[in-house]
């Protein structure tokens, strides 16, 4: 399944014990329902409380002989308007949406000009400020490449690898909303939310492009930057070979 | 001053007394404390409970020593986050948001795919069916002009004249979402949400572009199509000599 969802009411991607405000536990409730059968889903990765999805990626095992037409209906019709799947399709049984997942892009969005915006403001953060794009494009360039990200992310020290590749970061400006996109082979635990408040302390001023070496040198959280709010961010697409 | 708004939570532009759950009530609760004295604006025209802007005009009267730049800041500042003040100028004194606007442009999107929209789903209207674009085309082209559009309304047969002139319906495909644009020097309660209606249903074949003849004739509201969702309407510019 290829899944759309506007995360802005519920409490991430990862169903949680004794509450189903979260996405995966809206979408295993209405698909156990379509197949009469209780069902786990496999998501290619948890999206954090307020993140948004474009093009999330998940799987499930079903005997069911509903066809896949069927199915794309009966979960439109049923699940909450704020989360679609967009696709769905018989994969190879041993598909598996995280293991198999080579990468992902996502964007996040900022919306630059003193005035604000009345309809992107819950898609979007709020920057007045002046931001000096060449300065964050520099310190862009930086992070590119295979780093152990530890600064950079909420991980707490542990034996899991933190080393992480960005193969693209760029800047697209559509009036005033500032689109930063991030293509890597995958992303530590606040690791993008962090990187963009690293960037956005450049482009203002507050941090240097060079700063950046000293935080990956450091490997302390607290070197880098904020972390930016959740509703900026989209996961977009996530890569299969 | 320029207002763009998210008219979903809003009982429409205008101020009711017992409340203050409107566009204009809101600016004006607002604009009162700022200048420090009750103030009334005149917007260019209502918009209904539900119905957006990009580009609301209004004005009003003070003697406040504040800058536009203060004005400005002070009202987004204070304003509701779905309300924003895009420009704010001084304006001649005898400039009359209402009276000395010479037409106005709307734009209906409708989202036309079988899968919804997480994101679009509250600024747009979801018909799944295809609709014939070139049939739609074709009663638009019978609007175009002046008429008597009491057909096309929710207006009461009154001595104020229902006679508008269109001058301009366009359509744009961006991906699944159709954009309707009307340019006009006015338009009735509810016209444009009727007349969108009417063309939706040539659209989808349960009317004819042929039928909107009749229509004009028979100056009967029940002859012509649904009035559509007030989520799928923006007011986009209103125009001024």
């Amino acid at each position: 399944m290829t899944i759309e969802y506007d995360g802005s009411r519920y409490r991430g991607w990862q169903r949680l014990k004794d509450t189903d405000n979260t996405i995966q536990g809206k979408l295993e409730n209405v698909i156990s329902k379509m197949v009469g059968s209780p069902i786990e889903i496999i998501g290619s990765g948890r999206t954090d409380r307020g993140v948004h999805a474009l093009a999330q990626v998940a799987n499930f095992h079903t005997k069911s002989k509903l066809s896949e037409r069927e199915m794309l209906m009966y979960l439109n019709q049923y699940l909450p308007e704020d989360i679609v799947v967009k696709e769905l399709r018989e994969a190879l049984e041993r598909f598996h949406s995280r293991f198999n997942a080579t990468g992902k892009k996502y964007q996040y969005k900022v919306w630059n000009h003193w005035i604000p915006s009345a309809f992107h403001r819950k898609y979007s953060y709020h920057i007045s400020d002046k931001l000096n794009l060449k300065d964050m494009e520099a310190g862009a360039e930086k992070l590119l490449g295979t780093h152990d990200f530890i600064a950079f992310s909420s991980v707490k020290k542990s034996k899991k690898s933190t080393v992480r590749t960005i193969s693209e970061i760029t800047f697209e400006k559509k009036g005033n909303m500032l689109e930063i996109t991030f293509v890597g082979d995958g992303f530590l635990y606040n690791m993008i939310r962090i990187m963009v408040g690293t960037l956005l302390q450049i482009g203002l001023g507050q941090l240097k492009s060079q700063d950046i070496d000293r935080i990956f040198q450091g490997e302390k959280r607290e070197a880098a930057g904020i972390t930016v709010p959740a509703q900026g961010l989209f996961l977009t697409e996530v890569y299969y070979d």
